[in-house]
């Protein structure tokens, strides 16, 4: 019984925060800000991405906000206060992914009219952000070659719901023994019309990339 | 009214799980078997030091067996195959953790009267397995110096459920400018009394000493 009622629970809480993304969607949209929901293990680069995508988006004139999210703690906003730009925290608590409601709530604190770009940035793990799209315009997986060369395989959902795959830490793919193609090629299986692209954010490789493909100028 | 039942439900579960999880510790120690639950981000490394782990308990004439956990697919047991040992793999569908009841199939497809241990591998990722033990005599937290320096404030949750703590990966700390020293700090602030192990899978270095914490010969 318990079974039933937890999957009815499930459904009723997919949908309601498919209705709050939605509604999220539609906000960033009227305030003309273009939002990227950036999903992936720990470690994996999401911080580091964010810090090179708005470094390069600040230098074009362009204003940027970030939502930070993690089940505890604010590492990652204070690792992108160096960028002077406003950033909610989100804690989940014990959760291990944001959801559509949390983010609701870090837009209200957030000065929605003074800002072009939002960065939001999800609780790191390659399973549970998959079934809750947040409302941003695109959805991001990062993985980096330090995990191996098999996470595509061990996590197709959330390769299936990204919109754009980045292929992270490149610089240290050959110590690492991985080969990005074929991790590439794994990725173009699962999701064969994302964009894939392959960066190096520490030594600034592949960002001008990534940026043309999230439409920024 | 929706959060009351999930609360209700998750409690529910939780106590389910912990009753299980006494019932597969029973049945291994009437057995004779040995567990561990290795948890720990995708690409930490749990596969390498659990084929480590078992050629070193081989050598030593002690029978081991593995169970495998992903969310999809058999690359973990297929990477352990090599080993020539009993292997029951187990895929969860969405779950991002191994449970007790999962676990238990696992025991009756393995031959444990021929076992003297027993390594688990838990779904790679350091949020959802805290809450769920297995049954298992020691649980393992793995982590990697390439997911950076921050994960266990980030997730102090697993580091509190393990016993022991194994930082992976040590070669690659001065490449990616980690720390082991302040990430060892950091795990002895939030658990003062677990086992922790620096470790290179790789090159087969902290092998001894992880063993010996595990109270391996």
């Amino acid at each position: 019984m318990h079974k039933v009622v937890t999957v009815d629970i499930e459904r009723d809480l997919l949908e309601a925060n498919r209705t709050l993304a939605m509604e999220n969607h539609g906000l960033l949209k009227s305030k003309g800000v273009r939002s990227f929901d950036l999903m992936g293990s720990v470690g994996s680069g999401k911080t580091l991405l964010i810090q090179r995508l708005s470094e390069r988006a600040l230098s074009r004139g362009l204003r940027v906000g970030a939502i930070t999210g993690d089940v505890t703690g604010d590492d990652d906003m204070r690792r992108l206060s160096v960028l002077g730009i406003p950033i909610s925290n989100l804690n989940t608590g014990k959760e291990c992914h944001l959801d559509a409601h949390l983010v609701e709530h870090a837009l209200e604190e957030l000065p929605l009219e003074e800002l072009d770009v939002l960065f939001i940035e999800n609780v790191g793990n390659l399973v549970c952000p998959a079934d809750f799209p947040l409302g941003a315009d695109k959805r991001v997986v990062v993985i980096s070659v330090t995990e191996g060369d098999d996470m595509v395989r061990k996590h197709p959902m959330i390769f299936r719901e990204s919109d754009v795959i980045v292929i992270n830490k490149s610089d240290l793919a050959s110590l690492m023994e991985v080969d990005t193609a074929a991790l590439e090629a794994d990725a173009r299986r699962v999701r064969p019309d994302a964009d894939i692209v392959v960066t190096d954010a520490k030594h600034r490789v592949g960002i001008d990339k990534l940026a043309s493909v999230l439409g920024l100028p």
